[in-house]
């Protein structure tokens, strides 16, 4: 393996990159090379090296190189300050023009998807994402969690009013899972204790926003031995400002550079407020009023919470609690008749809904017949059956959260492969 | 929350576990209590505290309760030299007589796999694979490696001769992916230089071996600018011994103790050898002879690699080259005809394939006619024809990786829930 652009040093290097630019003038051709850690200048003197800046000459962005030549540094180079004198250059690979730029508009990207990804932006998005899912994994490792990989088939269409996709499996049917949610709650009723799985999930939802995907990577845990969802909620924003941090100090001058976002590490706690009180103080600053029954959250309403939690708390999270029991899963714990869950709301858009979880067989048996679903959750039920800790979780969308994180249009553009109703390709 | 069990300290203490046995004396109970962490002794005076005594006298395991009491030092009690002394208990959850225990076989088990995780050893399974993993992962982001999560959904059955998963897409159809090669390589293509996956794969097998699911956990990479596979086989020699020696120093010893194996963090480089060779070394030690054709690695021939590697190297990994380009996919890279790739035998199982792939699109166009899979891999292809760096990879199944560090009966020990042809629940 042939050094990364980022960590070549002055004298003679043997090198690879990608060409991203190539400036071709009478005696002189400027190329800068790229791979994923960096860009660099090559600079070819035709007259001394003429087979190598014929080489050059004939080579689209794309192509990919191996590199000979002296590392110099100059003050006139603007990549860093460095320049390489090649002496010597062989082709690996050899690109054809682009059917693409950056000003296509989002399908034609999506199309030739593997070259909109070369994109600066691009790249930087997703290595923002890498350690934004691994700096959530390690604050949970840290914690004794149990990383589990639940099946994504399933015997039973599950939970929630989400369509489901449904398969052959052998001679019968299986259904992909929408949720982890019930394996989740198993290996807390196994006694893991504390477990997280990130993986993808799938709804079968004729969606076209620009937050919705027909498959996308959900970040979810479950812990157990909780007193109230208080314990949910602390442990999430903990989690959440322990990844930002990390995010600010490692991304936070190129996100700025780059997205134009100043990544903003939040403060302990995040506010939160009852949906009642929300919706009074909604009302009474900015003269909102809705027609929908107010046990939910309107879309117009999680969108003002972005400027609702600025002015008052100044800050960019708001925990929304306190939601009807009508609007919620049968499997949130209940006190007083009041789900002891919660929404996270980021920028305006929802990233998450926690809860503690109902954990007794016979009153999770009840609220499930209470919404119709005692036949559909039979198997889920029996994880209960022989005692269970009380436990609650949550999960966060990553994708949803890589769009929040940096603004980006859309969902599309915070997924390495998008998938909708009629996007299936690449 | 309260307090995790191992990290109690003497003192007032209330916290909470599940029960794990009750001893039920005239005067005094003894009870052990667990959680994710560690198991106490709890003790109650059944005279000083009659309605504790009596709220624990119905309790079965798997119950679980929230105590108060003091805990003292004792060098009588085995647990740890700690007890809890009693004085209040709060049931959470009451359960039912348990329908298996250890003695069951491996489907009545699997059958109430949420009771049968409760085992101390299965606990111990999962924290070591959460171990392995992130180990694995943390070796790869110290790298620069970028994590992507790529479509299961997708528009065209791919690659290898496996069968796969058909599912109604909307008006149309899609398939399961069985592996995540292509979109790796779409990576490489993107220019994200160094990629990984964790992620299930889907295999429509009617497989019924100790090492073969429907649906398991890929370990997947992929990274560009290598010169040889050589390249990859370092990396994936070096990683994998990262991640034993994190697990011998976490869990050698209980692992010893549970399961009676002797963790062994492998020495570098692994040793190798070519396909050929290896053939003859074992007709001429063991006397092995094949009417196989011998472009390929036996079942038999990958049996005996164990005792081969540790008579002649003193090593449980065994690199094997030069397979025949017959049996490889037609994506590896050829020099002078042979697949410049190799399986890596870890304890006479294989775990893992890994090549240079062919970067060339012509060359791969080719190699995909001369397998008949021109049509089939179209899309594919055209991940290649704008550029692409020299790269290889290799996955490693996370379940099988399970399996053998632990040397497990069956890979359905190996997983938090097993799928296979006849088995969807729970």
């Amino acid at each position: 393996m042939t050094t990364q652009i980022s960590k070549l040093n002055e004298g003679r290097v043997r090198f690879q990159g990608m060409v991203d630019v190539v400036r071709d003038k009478k005696n002189i051709q400027f190329i800068v090379l790229k791979d994923f850690s960096g860009k660099i200048q090559v600079t070819v003197d035709k007259v001394a090296h003429p087979e190598v800046g014929e080489v050059f000459s004939h080579l689209l962005a794309g192509s990919t190189v191996l590199v000979e030549g002296e590392l110099i540094k100059s003050e006139y180079v603007k990549l860093g300050g460095r320049e390489v004198l090649a002496d010597k250059v062989e082709v690996t690979s050899t690109a054809e023009a682009y059917p693409i730029g950056p000003e296509s508009n989002i399908d034609q990207r999506l199309d030739y998807r593997w070259i909109d990804l070369r994109q600066d932006k691009n790249l930087l998005t997703f290595k923002v994402q890498t350690l934004l899912c691994n700096a959530m994994r390690e604050y949970l490792n840290d914690r004794e969690f149990i990383e589990i990989h639940s099946p994504k088939l399933i015997a039973t269409a599950s939970e929630s009013g989400s369509e489901v996709f449904e398969l052959k499996y052998f001679d019968g049917l299986a259904y992909l899972a929408q949720s982890p949610q019930f394996y989740k709650q198993m290996a807390n009723s196994s006694n893991f204790g504390r477990i997280y799985e990130v993986a993808p999930v799938f709804r079968a939802e004729k969606s076209h926003t620009k937050k919705h995907a027909t498959e996308f990577t959900s970040f979810d845990l479950e812990f157990s031995w909780i007193e109230s969802f208080e314990d949910v909620m602390a442990l999430e924003e903990e989690m959440i400002a322990y990844a930002l941090k990390k995010i600010k100090e490692q991304y936070g001058e190129a996100i700025k550079e780059t997205f134009g976002v100043e990544v903003v590490v939040p403060t302990l706690p995040f506010p939160r407020i009852k949906l009642k009180d929300l919706y009074s103080e909604l009302e009474k600053r900015y003269g909102y009023v809705t027609e929908e029954e107010k046990d939910d959250l309107s879309t117009e309403a999680e969108k003002l919470c972005a400027r609702f939690s600025k002015e008052v708390y100044g800050h960019e999270f708001l925990f929304v609690t306190d939601y009807g029991a009508r609007k919620r899963a049968f499997y949130h714990l209940r006190k007083d008749g009041i789900p002891q869950g919660y929404d996270l709301i980021w920028k305006g858009i929802e990233i998450t809904t926690g809860a503690q979880r109902e954990h007794r067989y016979e009153v999770l048996k009840a609220q499930a017949k209470e919404k119709g679903l005692e036949k559909d959750v039979e198997f889920y039920l029996q994880f209960f059956k022989y005692g269970c800790p009380p436990h609650g979780g949550f999960a966060i969308g990553l994708d949803r959260m890589t769009l929040n994180l940096l603004e980006l249009p859309n969902i599309k553009d915070a997924m390495f492969i998008f998938r909708g109703p009629e996007r299936m390709t690449p």
